[in-house]
């Protein structure tokens, strides 16, 4: 992935500044926090996710020699720092909320502990790589809510931003609980199952839709799922009936109809009933088209007689939130606290922990921001998952996420997971956080 | 670019379709077309992009021996398919827009002829490609058109969806119009024009403002961009003035200011009258900070004094329509028509080209949907770029590609230019077109 690492994939300023703070001999120890200032409208909660692809980015970060030419041949940085760039390696400390832990407007779920040169220069690829997949996995989250009990599959990969989202659209997807994705190489290099059925231009292809299912079915007998929408459904629907008893004769088992365009709910149940007339009960039926968690939880309302959803543009752009006001902020430098006080984007300085409580059964029962080195009731969710540039610990498994998020969507209060948008979950900011920031701003004043 | 590039960055249905057109030999000839069904209700055009990525993508395509044993392995498909994949090379025709001519609903940007296997599998990648660029593109040349004049430069890496479009955001913006971007990477890759300023952290790393200035002006004499807002905007301004005669000894001339938070309009008319009241009147002031085409319209309204502007986030994400109803269909197939019937989703089938009017001084005047075989009056707009899976002329510059996209946008209707959500653009479906489609009913009814 040499696009996805290249150390050169960052904002000009940051190689700006590193120039700075290698003229001034700045090197002390930075800490900086990655947190989102606000929760987007559409939102009520999040869920962490991008945590494995930032420490394999953190721990292979270095400039290749084709880089560093360039740097040092655009015109803008003298040759000595640009020498300096050479042994360059992320040498620092992470702290982490666990991939597929709930998470909330302020609450960091990254600190990056480093001499400030490696800290800062990260921080526009750290974000990036957050924020995409904290995106989706919060949207895939919202519509295993809405469907739950439902098999739910990504198909997004052509209408994701570019390559890599589409990659990782489908791994974000599926450790928030989709059953998989469309996506090959996300099977390939995740080991995500696959999910498919067939395109209208195979049917397009053919002079007779009959034919095309035929040959479809034939060509892999295990997995037949087929799109009965290409001319007109319910009269696919029919054709299937008719031609059940002679692919029986062969040895193909139908296993699916995927239902694509129109009134889902409605050519489910005609489609439905068509298919258990003629003796179908065990057919399967996919939806798709158009769906997010708004439409999944019309069409659950309806209790339409869909077994799986193929949820795919909505999901992987995160269409009616496509961005998140994440953001990678200085708290401390040196060993003293920082504070940012830009109108309207003042930060919480000094190095955070989150401490969370739990009613008796388990649930979230509200948060507290507060100092690392001043406990508060309740859990601490930050854990140090990296020390002088190592991971401390294996890669956790896809199944391992799936199985917190899933232990993490029952433990939400019962409002916000009946309505993700509705009631704001309650994080107290510390006292002595208060105070802190109040004692930066008499001394900056 | 491994990963841009892998084959298997393609959806399951794709791979499982190609296995029944081998079973059943059907290697004809299929003809395929990119198009908008519609247009998002806030695009009145749309600017075609990402051709370049494509026919890279089209030319290096084929399954590494990695990929081959996955797919033989993986339990889907059999080993006498996957073997005839070995040698698969994309051999076809490609006819398509030059990259940055504005288009409409239902009209092609995109037609790939080729042995239906071929023409199939890069579906789901192709759309992939096209999508993001012609949605950033399209997106950059609204705010070229909301602020003329101004220097504009995309500052969206952070919060692009992943790697890729951070990257060919850059890409996509500089060929619509802006002056550059902050991405690094495109600079090495593209030679795109860089830009950068400072961040926050930076200030905040230095115990005084002013030495944090003086640190990074003398770093970088020559490009000296300062950040103002990280406490006090107006006081920071004061303190550059109070500076500058100091920095002037030392030959350091300050470029620029920039204004990232509060009421930029206000904060600049104040700015900009501290620095000129103290002899700075060529620092000139960038602003950054939540903007896009709607906020500059805003801004330009004020005859705000801002001499350019960041554009990140709302770029790179496109985050008022941040995905196009970019379709891929089956248009014919071993020389016959084909038609897809979906509810709200049928296609105009055949080879077809978009014939568009101009007036007498060079503007759009209208298109005409036809058939490439009956040619209609006015300028064919798509040409035959690939033949035989090889391109036919040299990539185009990135600055012929600018050129030709300021001769679009000063060719639009001046209603569209004003307020492009505004009045729709006349794309008339020639008759030849409708009677085919018609015909292709009647046939399969």
């Amino acid at each position: 992935m040499t696009l996805a690492n290249s150390v050169l994939l960052t904002d000009l300023y940051q190689i700006t500044m590193l120039q700075t703070y290698h003229a001034e001999h700045m090197q002390e120890t930075a800490v900086f926090e990655l947190f989102t200032r606000r929760l987007p409208p559409e939102r009520g909660f999040l869920l962490a996710a991008g945590l494995e692809q930032a420490l394999d980015y953190l721990e292979n970060l270095r400039f290749t020699t084709e880089e560093l030419d360039w740097l040092a041949n655009c015109g803008r940085f003298n040759r000595q720092f640009v020498a300096s760039l050479k042994d360059f390696r992320f040498s620092g400390t992470v702290h982490a909320l666990p991939e597929g832990t709930a998470f909330f407007a302020n609450e960091p779920l990254l600190r990056v502990t480093a001499p400030l040169p490696e800290a800062q220069l990260v921080e526009s690829r750290l974000i990036n790589l957050f924020h995409y997949q904290t995106l989706i996995a919060s949207k895939a989250a919202r519509c295993v809510l809405a469907a739950p009990n439902k098999l739910l599959v990504d198909f997004g990969m052509r209408r994701a931003h570019g390559a890599e989202a589409a990659l990782l659209a489908a791994r974000a997807a599926y450790l928030a609980g989709f059953a998989g994705s469309s996506t090959v190489l996300a099977g390939m290099r995740f080991g995500i199952p696959l999910f498919g059925t067939m395109a209208h231009s195979l049917i397009q292809a053919h002079d007779r839709e009959e034919e095309a299912f035929e040959h479809f079915a034939a060509a892999q007998p295990d997995n037949v799922v087929l799109l009965l929408d290409t001319y007109d459904t319910e009269a696919a629907a029919n054709k299937l009936v008719a031609m059940h008893p002679r692919l029986r004769e062969r040895g193909i088992q139908i296993k699916g109809v995927r239902l694509d365009s129109g009134d889902l709910s409605e050519h489910a149940r005609r489609v439905r009933r068509i298919l258990d007339a003629g003796g179908l009960t065990q057919v399967t039926i996919m939806g798709s088209g158009d769906l997010d968690e708004y439409r999944l939880r019309e069409l659950m309302a309806t209790e339409v007689p869909i077994d799986g959803f193929g949820i795919g543009t909505r999901l992987d752009a995160s269409t009616d939130a496509p961005t998140l006001d994440l953001v990678y902020k200085l708290q401390e430098y040196a060993q003293q606290p920082r504070r940012k006080r830009s109108e309207g984007k003042a930060t919480w300085p000094g190095r955070k922990q989150i401490y969370r409580q739990f009613t008796a059964d388990g649930g979230l029962a509200g948060d507290c921001l507060g100092l690392e080195n001043t406990p508060r009731p309740g859990e601490p969710l930050l854990v140090k998952v990296m020390e002088n540039g190592h991971r401390l610990a294996a890669t956790e498994s896809l199944a391992t996420l799936r199985d917190r998020v899933r232990a993490q969507l029952a433990a939400l209060p019962s409002a916000l997971r009946a309505d993700p948008n509705g009631t704001p979950y309650s994080v107290e900011i510390a006292p002595e956080l208060r105070e802190l920031a109040a004692r930066l701003d008499r001394e900056l004043s």
